[in-house]
């Protein structure tokens, strides 16, 4: 029974998903169950994986039948044709390195990381500098050789890996508006908050405590807990694959409104995962569309749905009741100003929402022109402080809190910092469609209502999967190209409100 | 750089393991983590990673290396040897039985289990009947063409899968011997201990109690918890892999010793599987000798060691010092004579030592019977109830108690059950060994000082891997063939002994 070209490749695309999704729970065990012993064993397994996973990808084989599927695709459907594009551009991907740089690569990236580790911990930047510019020249090659092959800007190719079809004209149109807009924006928000009394939040909650309010949170925002998990560890993350998202949180027992925002952050990701076509779900284009989108259903949840007064009126009697709290610090507008606060800071992962998108066209800027060879490695902690401070007014302490304070570059994920920031804009963009479709939606979240909510993503966004890349998406849903104008009208309403 | 067909197969073995232990990993997570809504979807994962294994051991590649590494094997040292050994035999089984009988056996045994399951929680053996049927049907197609594969005797060839190298003549004799022995034996220990008095040790203790004291005693064994779990299921078993064991065990609120138990049985396991050779651990040489041994090592630790007087005297101060418990039934000889009972019992798992060898040669005479056509499956209730009766004296309730209790013949495990007893059996023997050149043992145990006895397993049984047959290794460390001698000089010296 010989299957025709397309049903061949959707075979060796099943085999490769069982593989991938094998893979990724080794990963999320490693980080939430493994014993600490077991690390480089670990290691070696997922580097098997990895190979044989590679090796389907890039089998002639593949090449031949994406050719003759190509050549017979006037029988397939939309969603087949969408699935061809996506296993072409992974194909594409995997073949376009050569398997000595991909070796290259990965052993620099070991090494870089673990050196990153230890200029980090001993605040010096020369133990990780080398490394670095090893990482970016293979970068470099990399790039050069996946912007051929994919017939893309050498960045661009880039950016492809993680959010695919994501151009850097598209970013820098969105960043411009930014720049433009941004300092002000910030200066304002600042000021207006600065009349404003805020008590600090610090009652001690036990994390079993804070635990079950997460679960109650999450049980309440529609999380399947037949299909999924929730777990500890130091750095959040979703993990596994829809049907079984596994997603992560630290609590801090002095600071439960961060453990508990951070529960909202990952199930915006874990919704999205389960919310991907169910259909497809073995199939490329039955994946999420890349980082940024992703991004954009973490930040929908936590910071316009989560870090919204409808959903203080909801929390703050589930807060009190759950943490048997009271006094001044637990009112609702105390518990509002603390979730929104704006403040200028080094640290990328502490900033709020306003000034979050400085660090983040901090970091694009410097990645292409140390990538493009116009700032020198050993100048990085220099001029990323200058940057800072032009900026946003702050002087990092040291190059802990400066240029050595992501992993990013250390594990060589170039072109990967905008998607925040353009994850942000989508999430903007779509809320105000959203809005619009849905003028009850402050009092349902009030109410603790959020079916609704999940109910519009998955229509518009979650069943997509993979099917347009982002930016399309967005375009098909709202009927407007990607900008930066929602995300500022967004802000500019939140933080510049007149009471 | 071509390497020599030897190295090339360590290769091809090394992805093997990969790919295995990852299969692990996912089993173990489904019974201890996984969301109860993935179930289908794992077992889609794990049909393709079974997949990818099969192809990769049957690849005629596998078959042109192993003759030519076998044509070249004078420069390879002994381990060497052995593990092309073990490769050939791996090879050898997995192409032996074609892809249609293959999937024809999984699809028979997903129903068979399923309606096993139905059958017993209704105590309807036709619900189980004609899958049963369908089962002895393809095991005796498999047993057959895996025979002539092998050139061994079809039964043999099924018991081979799961301990290598045994055969039903070993079998056969050491289950002689037993049915000589063990009817007037267990009658003399019934007899005795029907003079002694036990009271029940019932008192209530918290399972995160009971967790605490089982990490405690695993830690007192030695058990490497950066390199291993201790975890909970309802059925308690050993996962994972050398350098990240899982063990699980049960906890009953009212019966702490049988959790405890439970937790020294699997440690046995788990200790064997982290002993084994680490230079090999990728390699089949490097993998365990197979159940039997397997088993040994658990029976060994569970009831040579545990349930011994010294290990009481170890046991008792920390029982009444964790739960805080009194009382008489907390004396020390009451402890003992709970945990050394010889009942007559309808339910294998619920049996003593004495007594489980007969629920063994039952089914064991039983399944050759059915597969030979010698009983009819729909008479199997009726037969497997005049057995019980005549053998033990115990006739069933119903079917669940009896022919319905075990699920190994509903997922087509026939020629496995031999292997508990030919455990007992290895355990005896060595552990007479054992004593002979550790004179102290008992007075460590008491001390709480296991390293010695591990010691002498790891040097003895573990760091032998898969070097040789069970049975050939236990004749190379005691100098004599496997028999039912020690195991029969232990029951009744610690059965019959006079106080």
């Amino acid at each position: 029974m010989a299957q025709n070209p397309y049903h061949q490749l959707e075979s060796e695309f099943k085999r490769l998903y069982a593989l991938r999704s094998a893979a990724n729970l080794l990963r999320w065990d490693a980080t939430v169950m493994m014993p600490r012993g077991s690390v480089e064993q670990r290691g070696e397994q997922l580097a098997v994986l990895e190979t044989e996973t590679h090796t389907i990808l890039t089998a002639p084989k593949i090449s031949r039948l994406l050719d003759r599927a190509h050549a017979n695709a006037h029988g397939l459907n939309e969603w087949q044709v969408a699935n061809l594009r996506c296993m072409r551009r992974e194909h594409d991907h995997a073949i376009a390195i050569p398997s000595a740089l991909i070796k290259r690569m990965a052993k620099a990236t070991s090494v870089a990381e673990s050196k990153w580790r230890d200029a980090k911990q001993q605040n010096n930047f020369s133990l990780f500098a080398p490394h670095l510019e090893e990482l970016l020249k293979l970068t470099r090659d990399r790039s050069q050789i996946l912007g051929q092959a994919l017939k893309l800007d050498p960045y661009d190719a880039l950016i492809d890996e993680f959010s695919p079809g994501l151009t850097a004209a598209e970013i820098d149109q969105v960043f411009a508006t930014l720049s433009h807009r941004l300092p002000a924006l910030i200066q304002q928000a600042i000021d207006k908050q600065s009349t404003e009394t805020v008590l600090p939040i610090t009652t001690n909650v036990a994390t079993s405590t804070q635990r079950i309010l997460a679960l109650e949170l999450m049980k309440t925002l529609g999380f399947p807990f037949d299909q999924g998990r929730l777990d500890e560890s130091e750095h959040p993350f979703t993990g596994g694959i829809s049907g079984d998202v596994r997603i992560t949180t630290r609590f801090s027992v002095d600071n439960v409104l961060s453990g508990l925002m951070g529960v909202l952050h990952e199930t915006g990701h874990a919704m999205y995962a389960q919310g991907l076509p169910v259909d497809h779900r073995d199939q490329p284009v039955g994946s999420d569309a890349g980082m940024a989108l992703h991004e954009s259903q973490s930040l929908l949840i936590e910071m316009f749905i989560g870090r919204n007064r409808a959903f203080v009126q909801y929390l703050q009697p589930l807060l009190t009741r759950f943490l048997n709290a009271s006094g001044a610090e637990w009112e609702m507008e105390n518990i509002y100003r603390s979730l929104t606060r704006v403040r200028r800071s080094a640290i990328r992962v502490n900033a709020d929402e306003v000034t979050y998108p400085i660090h983040i066209m901090l970091r694009y800027e410097l990645e292409r022109e140390l990538l493009a060879g116009d700032i020198k490695v050993k100048d990085l902690p220099e001029v990323w402080n200058q940057h800072m401070q032009s900026r946003l007014n702050v002087t990092p302490a040291n190059d802990i809190e400066g240029c050595l304070q992501d992993i990013h570059w250390a594990v060589g994920a170039f072109g990967y910092f905008p998607s925040y920031v353009m994850g942000a804009m989508i999430a903007a963009q779509l809320m105000e469609h959203l809005r619009n479709d849905y003028p009850t939606l402050d009092e349902d979240i009030t109410a603790g209502q959020f079916t609704g909510v999940f109910a519009w993503l998955r229509q518009h966004v979650h069943s997509a999967g993979n099917k347009l890349p982002a930016t399309a998406l967005i375009h098909d849903i709202t009927s407007r190209p990607l900008t930066a104008a929602a995300w500022l009208r967004y802000v500019e309403n939140k933080y510049l409100e007149q009471a």
